[in-house]
């Protein structure tokens, strides 16, 4: 835990009470005492420095310092085909550590339904995953996370009306003729929205219902990537390329 | 698993007999029948497409195909702080499955002694989860994994011996001047060595005796990431600057 994190409405006057893993982490891990700065951020807010005023068995009182440096809302968003929790699992940490705006959970025809119906996918059980990938990362912006039951409505629908938001709108998909750095040459400037298929791809069809709303396909290249390691690789790849 | 891959000694005459989680993926997974193609491997060796000859409750026969496509070694490898036992449990699928040649895992002042113990530091444990990143990416090339108890002795004596064999080494380590982009301008050309820090990061004498050994440092931004991001992001990003 790289910050600790708390909401807007748990301040109360300029100090915040915490219990629960927040505390734990603060008094077993970090060992911190009274006086001790500590690294804090209002969740969708500043970030600033905090001090340790008390703490007991369970719980630690912080007395809020400033709170002014405002995060970079990032600049990539992912549509990602549903996958199975124990993945969805990591994903979710992963995208909040990196910093995106927005995930959008999709079917598709490689999508178990089965996945839809995971405990997972309860929206406090989301926000718990994605606090995590936040305290990691040091950074306070939830990634908005919606789902859709059906792809096509999503690539029909939702999909077009979003797409004036984007600079690009990107597929990894095996076969297909250009890899990232051809499709985006440097420097890569505005807002990307990422779309990752399911474990076995996308089908044709998907592919070329998406293709036929402005979504251009990329390969990966010859190796077999999990999703938990395509989406780290690409945001890396994403970001290096507006660097160069 | 992308691929079965089996040792050169599992071949008799022109057929492999398979049993383990190998045959139980083929059969419960895969669902193979007599007759079905399979893609197949000799670990570090050629890949091709054998067919399955039989199956029984617990063992699959293949009949090899021709082996011909030999693979291609990877041009990166990586020294590694050692990571606690569950974070290099991932990491060796990982780097399996990105492709790297070689996996030093070092000491560092900020590695805890405890994590050398590791029994999944074993060399068949190692191997086991290195194959099952092989089988994810669909590849045959082993990375080849040394540990090194001592860092001094490491980054003294073991590193500049070998320090030829690379266009660069270079190290991630935050707030120096740099980001990877920065230091390695595209194209990228030649080998890389990639080294990465403990949890809490290298101390100062750790990255002043690298740098004197020929290490250029490099930030990697912002934002907090864990090992298991940390690789994945570096991989992708040096596999796009050679392409770009």
């Amino acid at each position: 835990m790289n910050i600790i994190l708390f909401d807007r409405d748990e301040i109360n006057g300029s100090t915040v009470l915490l219990s629960g893993h927040r505390a734990e982490h603060i008094i077993n891990v970090l060992k911190s005492n009274p006086g001790d700065p500590l690294r804090t951020g209002i969740i969708n807010g500043p970030t600033g420095i905090s001090t340790v005023q008390q703490t007991s068995g369970t719980t630690v009182e912080l007395l809020l310092g400033a709170h002014t440096t405002a995060p970079t809302p990032p600049p990539v968003d992912i549509v990602l085909a549903l996958p199975r929790p124990i993945m969805l699992k990591r994903v979710l940490a992963q995208v909040a550590t990196f910093g995106i705006g927005r995930l959008f959970l999709i079917n598709s025809n490689r999508v178990e339904k089965s996945f839809f119906s995971a405990s997972l996918l309860g929206e406090d059980k989301i926000r718990q995953r994605l606090l995590a990938g936040l305290e990691q990362a040091g950074d306070t912006l939830l990634p908005q996370v919606s789902i859709h039951k059906r792809f096509r409505p999503f690539a029909e629908d939702v999909l077009p009306k979003m797409a004036t938001d984007y600079q690009e709108m990107i597929l990894a998909h095996p076969g297909c003729q250009f890899n990232l750095g051809e499709l985006l040459p440097p420097p890569l400037k505005g807002r990307i929205l990422l779309i990752i298929g399911p474990e076995g791809g996308w089908i044709d069809f998907e592919v070329s219902l998406l293709h036929g709303h402005g979504v251009r396909p990329f390969h990966l290249g010859p190796r077999i990537l999990r999703v938990d390691s395509v989406i780290p690789s690409l945001l890396g790849q994403l970001d290096l390329l507006r660097r160069l």
